[in-house]
């Protein structure tokens, strides 16, 4: 199934599953991973289902709302951890003339980054904003510790994320978290796509204006899904609806002979093949920081 | 005054103010955090403190622990945001012969990091566990693009930490997140000082089984608190009991000839003249972790 996560009239969000026929069917929870949260979320989506083919049973609040009138909130609002991998694409390591990692780069940001597949993102103070395309893995039960076995089973479901990365800030120091961070920058979405009826392998696809810039297959990854929450639950626990990302494959605009970095205005897609797509305009105010 | 965050029967916890006896008044708030949440967070201490010296008020429920009952929880079990701010001590950076940074070296950790000021601290699967002892910022009042000036109005008060690093995982990658991040490894404690009563600046120092082996002030930090809180601030909001750790003066295991970690039972004490004391004691188990 596909869940989503929709903005509501009153500011707030809600869970809501994709009807075959593209709509969206509301579910009791705030967002997907308070919906995760839940031991039986599959029974949860179930009834709501079966009340909706049921209209005469009145008793039940059904909310269908056309894909039209939809308003995706990033997919996980309140996600407790969101954790990177960089440097994993084996295709792009190798082709870079570098050897393949022994352990996963890791960083982290926080649910402020995270912002709906649709909406523009507003960047203030760089002039350097780049883009990185890629698969993203919802955790769907706790996990401390896992092996990888028991961290695949933890898999809630696969969905679209683009690391959206301040070149300028993020090489100011060795670390890149505040290149990484800013509010509102994560686009995620449009949908989770459970695990069970996910694919094996991804192909992952960057387009800025409509041009194609990146493109790769999870296949060559060097950490794959179930790698990462493992390696992760060694040292902390993962809970549902905290978000991995999987890392992003070559043709970023800091690669490119001269690099090229986002402009006013400019579109920026992301599309997975069986999990749907980002579509995020750019509000690029480059005015330097206040301070220091 | 001094805020602190006690553990309770139940299983939870509760904010707490420490007496001019030494002794903790519970207050209607989960931790400290939650407290600075509510604007009129100094109303319901003071409130909380009348009713306390005029115990006929029957109506009012008081609660009182005693210094040698108070189990201490992590001052901030649920803060938001732990950014950590890298190679911030002056003078250590002077004498290593390196040049003073331009922009401060950020990272970020969770809140399942954070541990009591007294608690015991487990470790599965790293044999270089190092010590940082640290001043640590508590954000007062929401900030977002605030300049210094606003920064420093917005400092709730200021704690100690000691961001605990397992160097072997640290140094597994160029990011220094999976080194930083174990759950329940950073103690922080045992209260935080209001910013109205605390000094200008602050004596930091580490032991190792009563052994000094960290001392430095904070007179020579490259980026004070303020300055710290305005940088952050440029690219995501800083919230009511968000945490910013200020980094660590020399004296690490790892700049040790040969280096010195921390063994089974070690006990790591981090203090700063006018907050307190934390007195951690260590459980190290050095097994391999299950993967990769």
């Amino acid at each position: 199934m596909k869940l989503a996560t929709l903005r509501t009239a009153g500011g707030s969000t809600t869970a809501a599953l994709v009807t075959g026929a593209g709509s969206y069917l509301t579910l009791p929870a705030l967002d997907v991973g308070a919906l995760l949260a839940q031991p039986q979320w599959r029974l949860v989506v179930e009834k709501a289902a079966e009340a909706a083919a049921d209209k005469d049973q009145a008793s039940t609040e059904i909310n269908l709302i056309a894909a039209a009138d939809a308003d995706l909130a990033p997919l996980l609002p309140r996600a407790g951890k969101v954790i990177c991998c960089g440097l994993n694409y084996g295709d792009h390591i190798q082709e870079m003339g570098r050897e393949l990692p022994e352990y996963p780069t890791l960083f982290a940001k926080y649910a402020d980054t995270l912002l709906g597949a649709n909406d523009a993102v507003e960047v203030h103070g760089s002039g350097r904003v780049d883009w990185e395309a890629e698969l993203a893995v919802v955790v769907g039960s706790e996990l401390f510790r896992a092996d990888e076995d028991q961290a695949r089973e933890a898999i809630g479901g696969y969905t679209v994320a683009n690391d959206v990365s301040m070149r300028d800030w993020q090489s100011r120091t060795l670390q890149w978290f505040q290149g990484k961070a800013w509010d509102a920058t994560t686009p995620v979405g449009p949908v989770m796509v459970t695990a069970d009826e996910a694919g094996e392998e991804f192909e992952v696809r960057g387009y800025v204006n409509g041009e194609l810039v990146q493109h790769g297959n999870t296949s060559t990854l060097v950490f794959g899904p179930a790698q990462l929450l493992s390696y992760i639950s060694q040292f902390t626990v993962l809970r549902p609806g905290d978000l991995v990302l999987t890392g992003t494959p070559g043709g970023v605009g800091m690669g490119m002979t001269p690099p090229r970095y986002l402009e006013d205005g400019d579109v920026l897609t992301t599309e997975i093949d069986g999990i749907g797509r980002l579509e995020n305009q750019f509000r690029i105010h480059a005015h330097a920081e206040a301070t220091v």
